[in-house]
């Protein structure tokens, strides 16, 4: 087991990082001024797979390489070891407000330039997630079944084990969450991880970025709840089916 | 050897996850409204082939995640051990049609909004294939040679020894099927596996999706016999050249 | 070592598997009535990277897994044994031509289209290299040069002891592929090996497809010697460098 | 331990490598006459990420496979061990420029072409790093941190203990690198490395290309003092919080 500073540090370090990478890809493809502006979708959904790969790997030898909540519930419900949970979390959301703000010093001057009547565009995307289309209960399901996606084959092969300390087991991971993205990233942009969406709100909403438009707090529950609900679904479906 | 229970179990659990992705991934690229639209073939390419991979890693501990007739059809001829089959073809068939509700969910919104009179399109494609030409016995070749390029190898390989147990061993077949997708997908969308067409296309026949379209029931017979004779071949050849 | 035997077998099947995924990428992208049509290089790179990985898993409890004369060619060099040369050899190039065939098998539907007076094209590039510019020198210094780029990593890290028994190593090779495909294919269309190139222009010249253009018999020999001048001095520069 | 003479040669046929591949990748993707021309910044990330596979799998029996005085730098101050530091970075500046010849080589026939008034084009870009928005501590704070996002987890997960040597450890550093490029390298075209951007520019500056526009050796410090202070400063975080 791995001590509670071991797993406080870890993950502030695991997830900065994979929300600098993650922020980071959605900054090149959004913004102005950026050489992977316009890149599209499979750009997006490798760039978050990888920051998974980055994050986890990094953290692996002190936290495992959680990173997310929703990870931490369902592994927490399907172990019955609930100690270090609030370790975990404080971890992951420190470590999420900090990556996103390596993110916006990695495009300092690409959210600087963010002023010219014609190239103007509202910012929050970068950090959070945003729907196509905004139906609250419609938004929830889709976050919850995609987070799913994630949590049951975590535990279902044991993934959550150490995630970081396994040579291939974090490597699966990120091509996970890639194909979660390639494939359920549609409608909402498949937050999956409430640490991931809250934590770059909160900075996006303190950050002094010309012309960033809302902070969309109204949202800012879906993309918590629905994960939460998505990783007790799996623990529970665990539990049931492959013990 | 896995108890049926266990089998039964795996295979709709890994079925359904490989749907909810494939389906999932269809949905992004072609549904109005989505954060996916028009990312093009390698984003289904790999949607799917990642599909595989959580399916079948999630499925492994309880059966091996074979999660396709062609694969277990192959399988049972090249190791001549038929009991289980009809466990597993069951399995597959229920798992594929509640991924493709899963699925359903998620693009909920997506589908709904599939009425506006510019922007409304058949939706099949999202769960069946659709030859781009539309000549029997063609179409048959091609869905029997592409199911070779996935049976013949995983048999070869020795893959179908509890694919999702392995550390890597899922993790190629993946990738197998990205290759599969990206080169030989081009003519009929590549079913390759006869449960992930038609159990899709009996719940397209039954969902309440507005302008729907046809379910295409006179070409349904082709996306499941070519994959079978695919398989088949492959178990021979296998015990000629390979045993 | 592997027996005359099974080396034949071993080679035709896995270059049948490779040509059948590789001229299969380039139907797809190229042709006209093809779902993949179009969509780019990153398709083609993945498309013969994967074809490599199909291929050589195939073959691999065969054969090794060797697949091109110019692997053949440097592996001798490197290790002194020419013994089985002849046999890969005849292997490789029986099974490049049987997978010229099944891609055309596959895509039939669209060769038979290629009529239509706005869409008729040449179709040589789907079997064969072509390149953008054509300076002889040139053509064989890219060749060859890209050829050491897929060799002397293989000799380097040993993989060509097996390449297909190792859980990593034929993947790895496959995405070397891959890699030489991005970078260095943009001049000629990377052969970078003998079999992939003379065996599908061989079933070109003699296939019946409509309006299907020259087999350009004049280039030939440039993705031969090319690849086999890279592959020898790959295993010179490891005889020298690595033992 | 690595002898001197194997690091230095290990470090040069490596590095040499590495640029081959990743300077080639731009130039396919930018130059006319390349099949691979305007394929976007997958294309590109993806080249470079395999670069690194290519060239640190072939370094890795001789020398480790470092082929970045950033690595080289953090791994000096991490291990406390400094001696051959020297042999390192001599090889990998050889490396590179080597490699930068290469590239010119295989695209030889498309840098002569580069004349024609309507195609002509700068060609630094190919070679060396060219940023978005020039403001030289916006790009030397991008430089840094995009290298702390490959040095740490290279540091944490002890990889850099014989990269080339492990059958994974390579292929993650590989697709780790292919993440900083789709995240983070929007606003430099992340040279993560010193040896990668300043052998190239050398080279770039002597070669014989028409209309090959400036060497720009105003920002050539930049990628060369970022990536070090990324470097360093993993170095010091991995002491604090790693060991």
């Amino acid at each position: 087991m791995y001590s509670n500073g071991d797993v406080f540090v870890g993950e502030i370090i695991g997830t900065a990082i994979l929300i600098l990478f993650g922020a980071g890809v959605v900054a090149g493809v959004l913004l102005h001024h950026s050489k992977a502006r316009a890149s599209g979708w499979i750009v997006i959904s490798f760039g978050w797979g990888l920051a998974v790969l980055a994050g986890a790997y990094t953290a692996g030898p002190l936290s495992g390489g959680q990173l997310n909540p929703a990870v931490t519930f369902g592994v927490a419900i399907s172990s019955g070891k609930w100690s270090q949970v609030p370790v975990y979390l404080a971890g992951q959301i420190i470590g999420a407000m900090l990556g996103a703000v390596l993110c916006w010093l990695v495009y300092y001057g690409q959210f600087a330039a963010n002023r010219a009547e014609e190239t103007r565009q509202p910012t929050l995307a970068v950090f959070s997630t945003v729907p196509e289309i905004r139906v609250w209960w419609q938004n929830l399901m889709t976050e919850a079944i995609a987070t799913m996606g994630l949590v049951l084959p975590i535990l279902a092969f044991g993934l959550s084990k150490g995630l970081g300390e396994t040579g291939t087991g974090t490597l699966i991971v990120a091509l996970l969450v890639t194909g979660i993205g390639l494939s359920l990233g549609g409608p909402t942009g498949y937050a999956i991880n409430p640490a991931r969406d809250l934590g770059p709100r909160i900075v996006h909403s303190l950050l002094p970025i010309p012309f960033k438009g809302t902070s969309d707090w109204a949202y800012a529950w879906i993309p918590v709840a629905g994960p939460l609900i998505g990783g007790a679904l799996s623990g529970l479906i665990y539990n049931v089916a492959f013990k």
